[in-house]
């Protein structure tokens, strides 16, 4: 047998085996794209599996994760580090291979996926990374940042809105470098793709204005490969292969829908084994020594690659010192201590303003000093206050450009944002409205997951949005925001803690930060300060004796303080809490936190124009909120707060009827 | 001048007089769509103002929902009710004409829409409600279910992925009764589509499956008029007409993207109607006489026509009485007494099983009860367990099959349920994994806003996953879900209380259910009972003098139940309260709410394998929880729950550190 199509097999077997051994995975899609994702690994990718992290590598998303026994053989194959006992534990508890490729868990897996489609906007944003730091970077003979991006899925990652928004965006900037590997067999989990989907995938693709290529036969690897070349040589726009090709090619199950989910049985993974014509068809996670042998001569060549490449960064460096400056500022992260420091970034102005205003105030103070921030909006950024000035329009024709337009995509420009930050050298926010954090959820949930320090910018906070309504005032967001785990859910009361916001986002390496703003205008607060990095803080001291404790944030802080006042009128002094992030009080010390919040204070009430939920964890079963008990309406901001409670009479009733329980 | 242009005008000028005087809204699309829009509601669309209820009436979504000024003053001039006064409240408060149109809020809405794209879901929807009861229902000579669904919708509506997912179905379908007007300005926000949009979209609605047709001079309402026609006519495809618009048409901001969603200013205001040639130029609010009587002829016919179809209907309820017996089933709500006291839908079963598995064996105890069920999932139907048997599969060649297949879509399948309820007919239901409840949110939100009895069964609801690992296992799912205004979250413990989760989304009028349910076996529990439909109740009440409270959701109520048994045996006595649903406990007495959960007692940890977030309302400062702390992780499920802490040991070890404070 030809080594390649040996070595085809050995991923193929491989990866049966592995789910075979967990019994548990996704047998189908290993079975059937085998020579697609092993075709690229082998003759078209330039990769160094001796360094994984090499910056300009090509990068590989396996957008259809199910098929992740499958990236792992190869990751196995190619010598990145992955074991055959990795294999055999599959599945299992601390392994290398968990059920779905985990980014930073993994060497070698460039993104966590697994929801459909995900992936495919990943990629998206790191052509556009890509994209962007050549136009930043390349000199004249000297192509620092040149690589592609290839991107692998199947008929559920097309089904999904997410690689329609994509892929609309990757068509208008012309992302050339993007490659997209569509692996289609016709199965999905309920049967053939007929009952669901019949569109033409290519004619859409080309609607979206992506070259596109066909390989009738999936087991023709050279087919596959002379249309990957075909996909590079199109120097103005990305590329989508089709490649036909059977789900669980081989095996008895070939072409069934139940071939997709689950293991094959061992007699039919031994039956597998002879119709590929597999050597030692009883033994399991067997590889031929020549296909170890061949795969190490092809990933010398990627070493080599990487030493060239080193040359000519060396070159580059020498030659041009301002531009390896400025590259080893753009791959270095934040200096936190210089910047907590900076007089002008924390800069006091004491006019009101809405929150989204001192947002954009302090993008632009740090689009000064982080040269790789870049960010825009899905078609708001006029109301998000995001543009960074003098920065460029980022478009096919002016990569350059740091401020993007993602377009009406909140999904997609989510995912983006995490392509690009996964791609290495930017810093990457977003925004839109508020309540279409509903839309991002699943990819700031990836984002969560992925440890990735994306920033979104969300304004139009609360019923402040005033006469568009209910439709365009959130009330669940923050909670199902909080609720999640490893993001910072921030909502600033004014300018002073919108720079702390912006602070948190700038030097988070690990999680992402959601900055939560207003449309309205708010006060500039006399006692805001970087104590906001805490989370919570006294804000506001009580006059004289505890009696209790207003707990607030955002734009209802102010408010806090109003009923503070009125409560003083009436010798009742209460302590004002600012809780801009209920996510980084929750990491301070037991002491700090009953500094804050003393236990033995129990009358205790929280002010948050939006849903109660998850306030009971500071008041208590004896404490109270003021906060929204459903949907918001449409009418002018002043009389909905009004409407809905958030009068400072309102929060000293609710206070006294909770003192006096 | 011509009475259709002039009547084009009024809508126009009504629109932005009506902006003006809010000082808020989108003139913009009004001044371009408005020759669609009332050449559509003139002369093609089928519909009856003065019953705007009428089931075989056409419908029409606004789906660029901001356009509702434009809205508004059609149904002012089509005589549905809406008066000057009504107009010139526009987006204040309690008007009946807020910021965006609202269902239930404003006769005449169809649908609430705002949320870009999400109408194009809703009126596929429709048509597929409209597909499925006109085969059910329409017999040789008899159509009684016979209209189409219009939606218009503009550059925003088709970037978002929700239009696309929704369209590829559509295509698939061949639903030749839906026709979707798109009002292409090329304008959006950030200015041109060129920046984030350029894209065929003609071409990609092919690729879906749709005629597609141009109207090049959006003015010219006799070329809309030929095309809505030509539209009509496709017997196999749903239709797409582009109409080339000119947004802010005929004012000083003509064409540019701050006419989008700023009002004109009041010069600008006089200055648009001279440049229309509108009569008095300098009033507002104004419609000639004329354009009344023209459009309450047009309206006459409207009348008539249901006039015919009232006779047709009732010839058909005498020639086919089981057929007209059918019919007042699906349009009846079920009878909640009835099934509330029907033995066979509440027999238990003994045998552990998935709750999954028991909401499979509920709906088709239910599909026996309720002819007009329909459902089915995005391509998880065997994981989900929502096929029913002997039902038929929905598709072009059998649209009388009840088990639809939304495709791997689960943004636009969430918003086709709500279209499909919004028709009227039907009870429906969608299924995908419970994690992906993220990717269905926004609709769901929209559900809860427009009140629909939407059913949602989400399956895998938590790390019992297993070996799919994180990015499958939900974490914040439920807090996200429990944090939304109008939907009952019920995650049962076992088959009895999937039937109350299930008896409650038959029964439901207003309000969406969400059924969360396992993929590994539960135990049958002695103390479950019909008492789940409060929400919370005593499973298994303290042996002994009640020293603290477990509380517990799904699967982990057996876990309270064991960890209060080996409690028992140290003689401490707890009482286990089984929490389905969060959202129902909180609308009982505070009279129950106390007996189920004694504010004297003190001592109580609640226990759920997902994130801790909103259960301190129960355990409040002093109690404590068994949950997770962060992301799940790949392993066989047994393996996960002793890994993060759900074992009867750990409650009990809770328990007393709880009890000991």
């Amino acid at each position: 047998m030809n080594i390649d199509n040996l070595s085809v097999n050995a991923v193929r077997t491989l990866a049966v085996d592995a789910v075979q051994k967990a019994n548990s995975g996704h047998p189908g899609m290993p079975l059937g794209a085998a020579p697609i994702a092993y075709e690229l690994w082998a003759h078209h990718m330039n990769h160094n599996p001796k360094n994984p992290k090499w910056i300009n590598r090509d990068r590989f998303i396996l957008s259809a994760g199910h098929g992740s026994a499958m990236l792992y053989s190869l990751l196995h194959l190619f010598g990145y580090g992955l074991t055959l006992d990795d294999l055999k534990n599959f599945r299992q508890e601390n392994s290398l291979t968990p059920g779905h490729p985990e980014y930073g868990h993994t060497v070698g897996v460039e993104a966590t996926t697994g929801p459909l489609g995900a992936g495919m906007s990943f990629a998206v944003g790191m052509a556009m990374a890509e994209a962007h730091l050549a136009a930043i970077f390349n000199k004249e003979g000297y192509p620092v940042v040149d690589h592609y991006t290839f991107a692998l899925g199947g008929d559920g990652c097309l089904m999904e809105g997410v690689s329609s928004e994509a892929f609309s965006l990757a068509g208008t900037l012309g992302l050339n470098k993007l490659i997209v590997l569509y692996d289609s067999n016709k199965i999905t989990i309920e049967g053939s793709t007929d009952i669901a989907f019949t569109e033409d995938v290519q004619k859409r693709m080309e609607a979206f204005g992506f070259q596109t290529l066909t390989v009738e036969d999936g087991n023709n690897i050279a087919e596959i490969g002379k249309a990957i070349e075909a996909a590079k040589a199109d120097k103005t726009r990305p590329s989508f292969i089709t490649i036909k090709t059977h789900i669980g090619y081989a095996s008895v199950k070939q072409d069934s829908a139940s071939v997709h989910g689950e293991p094959l049985g061992v007699d039919n993974v031994v039956a597998l084994k002879k119709a590929l014509d597999y050597p030692k068809p009883e033994e399991t996670f067997y590889v031929p020594d020549e296909v170890y042998s061949h795969i190490a001569e092809l990933t010398a060549a990627g070493a080599r690659a990487e030493d060239d490449w080193n040359k000519l960064f060396a070159d580059y460096a020498a030659k041009f010192p301002d531009a390896k400056k400025l590259w080893d500022e753009y791959f270095a992260p934040v200096d936190a201590d210089k910047l907590l420091a900076d007089e002008s970034f924390w800069a006091r102005e004491e006019k009101a303003q809405a929150t989204r205003a001192s947002s954009g105030t302090m993008i632009n103070r740090l689009a000064k000093i982080m040269p790789n921030l870049v960010g825009g909006s899905a078609d708001l950024a006029p109301s998000n206050k995001t543009a960074m000035k003098g920065a460029g329009d980022f478009s096919r024709n002016n990569y350059a450009g740091k401020n993007l337009h993602y377009g009406i995509r909140e999904l997609a420009m989510t995912g983006i944002v995490n392509g690009m930050i996964l791609h290495g050298g930017l810093h990457v926010y977003c925004a839109t409205f508020f309540v279409f954090a509903d839309y991002m959820k699943p990819m700031m949930r990836l984002a969560s997951l992925m440890k990735l320090p994306a920033i979104y910018v969300l304004t139009h906070d609360s019923i402040g949005v005033g006469e568009d309504g209910p439709t365009h005032e959130p009330i669940e967001q923050l909670a199902m925001l909080r609720a999640q785990p490893n993001i910072n859910v921030f909502r600033p009361a004014d300018l002073m803690e919108t720079a702390a916001g912006w602070y948190l986002a700038a030097t988070s390496k690990e999680t992402p930060t959601v900055l939560v703003l207003t449309r309205q205008n708010l006060p500039q607060l006399a006692g805001s300060s970087k104590d906001a990095l805490k989370g919570g803080y006294v804000v506001s001291e009580a006059a004289g004796e505890i009696a209790g404790i207003l707990i607030a944030s955002g734009s209802e802080v102010s408010l806090a303080i109003d009923a503070q006042a009125a409560l003083a009128k009436e010798n009742i002094f209460v302590r004002v809490v600012s809780m801009p992030c209920v996510d980084l009080f929750e990491q301070q010390s037991a002491e700090y936190k009953e500094s804050v919040l003393p236990d033995k204070v129990r009358a205790r009430v929280a002010i948050e124009a939006a849903t109660d939920f998850g306030w009971q964890k500071y008041v208590g079963l004896d404490g109270a909120t003021v906060t929204m008990k459903g949907f918001g309406a449409s009418a002018p901001a002043a009389t909905l707060f009004k409407k809905f409670g958030f009068t400072s009479e309102n929060v000293v009733a609710t206070f006294k009827k909770v003192a006096a329980r």
